[in-house]
């Protein structure tokens, strides 16, 4: 078993931009050779988020990121100054922390779920860290 | 301890609805035998999701969902072309992941709290994977 | 190593707000004495959730209760009859459950991140879950 989690590293190049992380986070969990478990992804910005979603249709994520920006538009008489009130607000209905199992050393993510990285004030380099924690066999 | 977790599977009956899985939970709980850990529940479809969430008032579920259908509404210029985009973006808001504690053998959720499967494009077959991580003693 | 995990205690003061509990989760972390793994804050109410956003500028969580408030306004044609059905709404659009890392015995939360307690049904006394659950060394 190998521990060690390098962390993934994004360059977003929208405003608002679901990136899929599915691959990244598969890559990880098959490093940590654990057969049964847990697996966290979590995101330590303030203006992004991590969601599950479908993975086939691109037009999914399309979806979701403009009718997020809907629901929290962009230019109101917010009070935090620095003009970015609307992603945090974005960050906090998408959430920055998911928990997936781990099946006979697989994610056990549905056949339609991808794993996406939500950004909401890009662009930016960004980063998600991803930890496994085994757990009794299934 | 037997770590066997059978699926929970339901048939949901309406597109939008939210569907009391507390007790199902709380049996693979018990299944488990674990004094003390987590749950993790887990939804593996993109068009549902889970929440806790008031247990007692039946129209707690019923202004939950009413008021996603209204903050997403079904017709819409989406661009996935399947007709459900609103599910998908209800699955976003709602999360497919929960945790919940386990202390002293049992489900720790508050006195009025109850686990609901999101039916966001129903009617449909649906499962739900539950999973315990046994922890320390608390 | 300690286990025992005090729940934090809280007293609110607004119908809305979000409270800023991020020392008191540091501290329920670091009296575990647990060098990694995964610290679970859970919220066992049903009007209120746990978010974890910018803790540095104070308008930020103004921002994202307004902002919350506007998006689920407190009267509307509700089912449910004690008048918060709007406080039910928003506790699933926050979620009552995140998952945070733990690395070199510290929550590894980003740079700028705080963990909100977020009330929607307040003035109220409140009560927090923080668990504590070992994973391998990282």
């Amino acid at each position: 078993m190998n521990f060690f989690m390098p962390e993934i590293k994004l360059s977003t190049r929208k405003r608002t931009e679901l990136i899929d992380i599915t691959g990244q986070v598969k890559d990880a969990v098959a490093a940590a050779g654990v057969a049964s478990g847990l697996c966290i992804v979590y995101v330590p910005h303030t203006t992004a988020g991590v969601t599950i979603n479908e993975g086939a249709d691109p037009a999914v994520r399309l979806d979701i990121a403009a009718h997020l920006d809907s629901l929290v538009p962009w230019n109101k008489n917010y009070r935090h100054l620095e003009g970015n009130a609307a992603a945090h607000i974005k960050a906090t209905l998408a959430g920055c922390s998911v928990a997936i199992l781990i099946e006979k050393g697989r994610l056990a993510v549905g056949t339609w779920q991808a794993i996406y990285f939500c950004e909401f004030d890009g662009p930016r380099p960004r980063r998600v860290s991803v930890r496994v924690i085994p757990g009794p066999p299934s």
